[in-house]
């Protein structure tokens, strides 16, 4: 088919032939299982016997292709980490294209082999067990939108949420903020600068995994994606209604993604990533859990940046790096569109 | 909010105070439930201790309101069905927005009350345990698109499927055909035709309910949406390797969606419905569950149109109103894009 016709068509949203193609020598080959396969209405899923978690997620980010991931690896990283921010071992995906009209095969094909990768590195066994297609004509999307839903299932002992949090909790932070926005950025048109900054793009449902083995006293976990750091921690403050103490010296920023923010008159902190988590665990156990996020490939340079105060109504407080405090707030409008 | 503004802005999707607002005033307010509530990463769905079906669907239907209906109570129709299709009891369902800057916010608040509508007309008690909101920049999309994932309980008894279906089957069709593709059609701007015609679109879940209940003896059932009954036809002969015996004469076309179709060269059994199963049940539960069909308000015109022959190869055939019979095929190329 790819000889003939390099670019998608108004005829390969239509359902008929063009469409059943598509499907099978582009995108089903890639997902392959016996339950997507069956190609029914819906996928059955047998042996749910424990509470589930299910989230969905759209992809909209611009440029498709960026340093260190693509919109391929983003949904399926994005939703596997909802899920394991539940606590929830990643089971079933389903995934839905929305495909502009002139979108090229081959970069479908590098999206869809993508996905399949993302798949296999989150080492969890998530089937893609319910799919769509649609397209829309020329000028009607940016050449290709995901949306993928994700179930995961929670053993009992397991359940994390925000609700959870106390006063004393340890806040780690996984890793360096903001390479991912930067990545993305730098990779758009309108900007001219290079940088070696990589997406952070990464499954995180091991780390949170092992966290969880090590410790029966990790409250919550939340990934720091859209609107980055800060806004997690905003939020999660105010709906634990606890004050957060963040000291601004102990969260990692790689120096080039610094320098940019700098130039750029950006806060690091609002910046999207999409393979960072933050995760609130007793004072007691956040020495040991600390130690076996730094084990895991994706948990290399996390610290605990701050603490859950004993009173409090729902701030997180700043300790800048000259020993003042600021409350964080949320910004009116983020820096960065469409970075996820 | 809407006094100011009254279109959507690039940030409203950018996970800021703009987006908290959009999503608290105009979106959740539609769909409020203690399990979304919770605005988690991911919604804990407990007692599901049976089998599941889970389902995606992504919606780009061009115009977003059109007679009968418009992209919101589509969406919901859409998930619902294919969840009944499997034989499942409707029980949660995310709903993704990908909005196009510059959409009003009244078209977005119409098309929330309409979900909302439609989830109550299911009767089902379907909840919507998992959202996200995007905005695209202006001529990236086409005002919204809609993708809802749905997962419903299926009791061990009444799995459907069409790896079920045997010869000797009777085919049910729910009502009339075509009725959705032509008003969504007569109300594009390129088509300057009136007509009285609504869409189909409606929620069959309780029909199938209905229909499983007077009888153990249904096999498959399916919606017969994107590229009409011919393509679900067909789909289904393929995958079950049984040749269908369809009777032209038996399927229900209304007057005036035939003379459409006649003036515009189009084939009735080719165009979307949105609201019409086909159901295969054995010979002798197909009168029962005919007039159980027949009960529901979308089912009134209900007909046995077909059946499943003893032998064949996966083909429909289909018998003219001349007493001939062709094969029905798939077209290389729909009529009718973005009719969902």
């Amino acid at each position: 088919m790819k000889e003939k016709d390099e670019y998608i068509l108004i005829s390969h949203g239509d359902g008929g032939i063009k469409t059943q193609e598509l499907v099978e020598k582009i995108i089903s080959k890639y997902i392959k299982n016996p339950v997507l396969d069956r190609f029914e209405d819906s996928a059955i899923l047998h042996g749910c016997r424990q509470k589930l978690a299910f989230t969905t997620d759209s992809f909209v980010i611009d440029p498709i292709f960026f340093p260190g991931g693509d919109i391929g690896k983003l949904s399926v990283c994005g939703t596997i980490n909802d899920l394991a921010a539940s606590g929830a071992v990643p089971k079933y995906m389903s995934l839905s294209l929305i495909l502009e009209e002139g979108l090229s095969l081959n970069s479908l094909e590098k999206i869809m082999k993508s996905i399949k990768l993302a798949l296999s590195e989150a080492e969890a066994d998530v089937l893609v067990v319910a799919g769509d297609t649609k397209v829309v004509n020329r000028g009607s999307a940016d050449k290709i939108y995901i949306n993928t839903s994700g179930i995961g299932i929670i053993s009992q002992s397991r359940e994390l949420s925000p609700s959870r949090i106390m006063p004393g909790d340890r806040i780690i932070l996984t890793g360096s903020v903001a390479d991912h926005g930067i990545a993305v950025l730098s990779s758009r048109k309108e900007f001219n600068f290079k940088t070696k900054l990589k997406s952070d793009c990464a499954p995180l449902n091991n780390l949170i995994l092992e966290s969880l083995s090590c410790s029966k006293n990790i409250h919550a976990a939340r990934d720091a994606t859209r609107g980055g750091l800060a806004r997690v921690l905003i939020e999660l403050a105010r709906s634990s209604k606890h004050d957060f103490h963040i000291n601004s010296s102990k969260i990692p920023v790689k120096k080039e993604a610094r320098a940019i923010c700098d130039f750029l008159g950006m806060d690091p902190l609002y910046i999207a990533n999409e393979g960072k988590m933050v995760i609130f665990v007793t004072e007691s156990d956040s020495r040991k859990v600390l130690d076996t996020v730094r084990k895991n490939r994706y948990g290399k340079d996390a610290e605990i940046i701050g603490f859950v105060e004993q009173k409090g109504s729902g701030n997180v407080i700043l300790e800048t790096v000259l020993g003042t405090n600021r409350i964080l707030d949320l910004h009116y409008s983020e820096q960065l569109p469409r970075i996820c």
